[in-house]
């Protein structure tokens, strides 16, 4: 059986012994040889406290595999299988300013909603193009798995501006499977849910019981009791009616669209002075206590207060995504894939999030059982509008398509506002932006 | 040649003035023998002073076209060769309240966009439709041409619920035109529009001058001097860097989408206690001096003052359109009509506003000389989803869908305000809907 | 556990003790608790016998399935959970017309493709749509799972004139895979084909084994020995320059369409004196000896002589896939669904066949992990038409829409002739044409 | 008023007086300065004879249009405002080849379709992508107007393989006009006629008179007395219920594939010793007549004689086009366009022959009234699908996609009879067809 090289970009991420522990969890399907984590300079002390933690977990298991660290991306990058992307350009200290920045305006200031995510695009989406460079030059037949958000829009320029094979993944589905399980008291391996909508703006269309349409029963568990959320989003409950009217249960971060004056002013006060702090400066804290726990040489399993940190799933869905491609399972995963027609108002080349099957030629996306209801195309297709938007000025350092992606943006409220955030956010990010410099 | 009976629904309007010197203006292609003026009793005076304006005009002008008044829609509407729909359920009094009552959630207050508008189609529609069924009953042939506002929902009410040959149609493209013309110092004649989008939601794609295109001299026109507006909108400028980026020219009324927390303000000041007052409440001022005139004996052609009134250009649309049909002239027009795939993002059936050719079997909509930019469909499909449930609900009575609407609606920013605002106009119009109750 | 009661309509079938067989062998996963033969009275013999030949094999099985005749075809659907339908309207002898009278012109004579084609659906759908309404009255939620020729077309009436579930199915595709193994000395387990197409004509756009492509090395494999073909097809050896620079690999039936002349000149000899006769006169011998066998009281298990009969994998492709839907699977096949956009140049409602997941909501169909080659969509849209217009003909009756069917038809070479085979089958089959008389 | 220079491209053709008497018809419209004729130096004696009665007509009409020859095509082009293409790969020798070398298979022999417009095609496209480099280099700005057969290939081929300016044009929808007109005894100018379809398989949809939808008249008369047809067409006529079950009249080339077996039996009655010869054949005859009198240079008009050459209403057909581009008409013509969605099954990018408005931006296509019946699309897209690889097949050299293109031809019934063909014009045209040596 062939043996696989796993390289993790972004590898010194309070995540990874997450990744680690999935792969040790499915020791039986993936044969992982050696783990590549790698990483810059600057996280030299971060990326050695958890390799080190990860070979701890590796050999309390029993296994073989390698655990390595490398500075040198293109070199790790040789002869790898697959490539998990959980970098993040800047770092916790970018994220808090995007938090920050555009709430003097009344603007949602979020990690990859608003201008917030727009700015991590900006940052993020020239690295991703130059990884994809080095893959195709050292290990072209390398699966990536991007991980690393606005996972959408960075999925979408792989896909415009490079040849590697690439599937783009999110927690958020399977989180809200999860919750719904949770709601209606029964397994989630009994639940089928239809996903379909873009990155951090999908919709659960249709959830299904042994075969059976349980949506409405699910739409009433999901507004009766907690509502659904995540770790990172305040859990302003839903309105039952709305959900009723729209047959469908939005993912929690369509708040940001569909509440966006309370969450605004959640965030707001939140940023204020004597408030919480931005979700990045709270997260912060809870890496630093994570890194103590991470530098014990006591520790050899996944860290349960690892589960405060906000990425549930995530060694869920990105090993039995990695499974499914090595096994060619022809299994149905909720994956960041070309539309090609699934959602027809959309253009065949943008990447939604919807459910595919997939094997080892990738993911092959599944029809919906019925299409979309009209009323529904409109809002995804606004933000797909600002997304490509997006990722045109991102890859091509483009200041006008910048600016149009900005007013496009449903939660930004004036051209004269957009031009204001936009000055704001290439001064603020000036260091990681040389497309625009 | 045959001769032409026209049946003016909502006769009583301070407009029709403007209508009948139309006629006038084109009495060697259009032989009309009749037109009809139907309102309800309670216009009565308002009809009858403006039927007996319009019969000093007619016999200044030396022709024999016979004016007459009728309370009585299906027996007027007998043999009806055009109906033109200018109506306005509740009148000025409940245009006022469409405006007032969204400020108080800082929420856009207009005739047309917003939850105004969305009360205005609420209102409307069922009255068009019963129209409709009078038309198909006594003159199916007849062709409907709908001024009344909402004007896009409205068509597209017509042509999803009915039978009736209808083209809507609005002065804002042609207002649009008129206004390049002057800042560009050429004739309008010269000027050739590409038209495209919604009904108050339309662009200029492009502009040109004896075919040469000038889209980028026609940007720098529009945005160099005083701005393009009409009279009901405040006229603030337009971004130059963003009409640059985006390369189109905005309609007038983009400005609600495009610059929503200005208007607010804008709105929020005229409204407020020693403001100017919101439009319609002007305009009932405006309306007042103009009838006072109407009524003066020695006044026989259009009165100037007509001009202050707002709906410039209607009668050149509207008149110049019937022609268009009448004499099978296969001229260009922009008009309202089924999409048909010419915003390949759009359902075929819905009604956007584009350039077609009309000849006496209606209107058929002529290709774009190049697609849409992907990111330019992205507010139009917004608006569009808004319109699309809007309709629905109007003409169901179905208060889930008249709730996704007014949550897909762009310029409202939460399912909560969403829930308050439609509580409250189901209130405030209760008289007008009877679907509803 | 839930037991299954299942209805088969044209139970007298020679090919009944092949689905019973598949019951058989997947009675682990299929509890049936019955299975009603449903025949014509003129079948009561035929019926008979295959039923006593079940029960045997039932009883050597060890199982306690009930076997139950029935001429009452309403009364024996009650309570049905799946329905397999695989009568023939007219029987042998119907089919055997149909495989002559084009002939004389030049023209195809064959089963589903051609003239013959086109009667049998005339003949069928009329039926089929009667058995709709009476599984909508007595056993809604039942599947029909339809064998009946033309599949594809008789799928396409059910789902335009009833609201009967129903999955169209026929033994062509897995036929091919098989095919495919044999001659590239895999198994079949290992190789994954992407089908696309319609029922009769679907191509392997590719083909892959353990996830690598060999699409070419299928080519090869297909042209290098015997010749792609079945029992009922001639074995013409295919063009391996063709097939190379097509880069698919036909169905067997794709030879009528490719290989025209050769084909009529094929069956002209066949049926002429001293020719073997036609497929229906051959059948109708191997038919024969095997009802003599199946009278054998002492044979208990399908015979082996069944093999020649011609429908090998049927028990396969049917049981497996109401095992796929029943147990919810989600597991792929090939089948016959509406298109909803995979073939993007055909219509949503028309029907193709294609790979779809198989749950126990039905078949949502894979999108195609590359669209078709525009060269390949031409073929598939001439026969699809002619289709379309078949499916309204038969359906309504309507002769008109009869003769554009026949002249769209690909086989027939005029209009002409096109009118004369339409009065020859309107003729020849009079009695099983109700609609047009 | 700008001053025009029209260069032809062989312009030694016998249809040059036409187009001479087409501009000196138009010339208080057309300001033609300057016409140049360009040949090749083996048809120096023609381009001479027709320059000089060229240069007869003009004085004759009294203006001082330049008229000048030269076998420099380059030179010729510079500063040319419209480019007209008539020219003939090989000469009326290969169509005779052309016409003859497929009877023996009992296929097509034709100018344009089957196997001969194949071999055209790839003879042509060649030459045409050359003419276009030049026109990119030397007058960039000039309009194609392209007029040589396979006219709906040749402009798919230009505007996928150069940024020419192009629009295609063929006689035969005027042509069909007019004898709708004829038919109907009514005037021309009173008729509209909706046509779609491609080049030499376009359908009249509608035919309107006054804006009265009088199709089914239409269809009566040209089923009534003789057939619609031209002169190289052998006129059988249409059958009357057919063309009333479409409801649509079809072109007379449609003949070809609606009549192939009458056709094919025509053709080689024909061609068989003791025939009257193909076409060309008897076009040789034709022609030689006319240069005889052209060579009389006391004829100072347009012969009389052209007519019986075949190409009525060519000058009017492409003088027409010019006129509306040259003076920003906005008139309708039918000519061959980009789809863009006007047929929705076929690609965007493909050449289809409908209804436009010219101006001079060029021609944009009008939508349909309403859509092409499904039923009608087949054999479009089928015929579309040969057209497409032969695109390829000819500009690329690629002998695969020639095959495919053969196999994808309706009018071939075979792959076996696709391959000889494809070796014997192949060899037949051998010094034409430099890209396949």
């Amino acid at each position: 059986m062939k043996e696989l090289k796993v390289t993790v970009i972004g590898g010194g991420s309070s995540y990874t012994p997450e990744l680690i522990n999935g792969f040790l969890m499915r020791k039986n399907e993936l044969p992982v040889k050696e783990v590549v984590l790698v990483d810059i300079e600057d996280g030299k002390e971060k990326v050695n406290t958890v390799s080190k933690l990860a070979e701890r977990m590796v050999k309390k298991a029993g296994l073989k595999t390698k655990i390595t660290v490398s500075f040198n991306r293109k070199e790790a990058l040789k002869n790898s299988d697959f490539v998990v992307t959980q970098f993040r350009v800047g770092g916790l200290e970018a994220r808090a300013k995007d938090e920050r920045f555009p709430l003097k305006y009344n603007v949602i200031g979020q990690e990859t909603c608003g201008p917030g995510g727009f700015a991590k695009a900006l940052r993020t989406i020239p690295v991703i193009l130059d990884i994809c460079r080095d893959i195709e030059e050292v290990c072209p037949e390398a699966w990536l798995i991007n991980f690393t958000n606005p996972s959408g829009m960075v999925t979408e320029a792989v896909n415009k501006y490079s040849n590697v094979k690439c599937i783009g993944l999110c927690n958020v589905p399977i989180h809200m499977k999860m919750d719904f399980a949770k709601a209606l008291g029964v397994s989630s391996e009994e639940l089928f849910v239809e996903f379909i909508g873009l990155n951090h703006l999908v919709w659960a269309k249709s959830v299904w019981l042994k075969g059976k349409d349980i949506t409405q029963d699910a739409i009433e568990a999901m507004t009766d009791k907690e509502s659904l959320s995540m770790k990172n989003i305040p859990a302003i409950p839903w309105d039952r009616d709305y959900l009723k009217a729209v047959g469908m249960i939005p993912s929690p971060y369509h708040r940001y669209y569909l509440m966006t004056a309370d969450m605004v002013e959640e965030e707001k006060e939140a940023a204020s002075e004597g408030g919480k702090g931005t979700r990045a400066e709270i997260v912060q804290g809870v890496e630093a206590k994570l890194f103590d726990i991470y530098k014990d040489e006591n520790v050899d399993v996944k860290p349960k207060e690892l589960e405060n940190r906000g990425g549930a799933y995530y060694s869920d869905a990105a090993v039995s995504l990695i499974s499914a491609i090595f096994n060619d399972k022809k299994e149905i995963h909720t994956v960041n894939v070309l539309n090609n027609g699934i959602i027809k108002a959309l253009p065949d080349n943008c990447i939604i999030e919807t459910n595919a099957i997939v094997d080892n030629t990738g993911a092959t996306p599944v029809l919906l059982k019925s299409p979309l209801d009209e009323e529904a195309v409109g809002l995804i297709h606004s933000v797909k509008s600002y997304e490509i938007a997006t990722v045109d000025a991102a890859a091509n350092g483009d200041k006008e398509k910048a600016l149009v992606a900005l007013v496009n943006n449903p939660l930004i409220p004036s051209i004269d506002i957009s031009k204001k955030l936009l000055e704001e956010l290439l001064e603020i990010n000036k260091p990681y932006l040389p497309q625009f410099n």
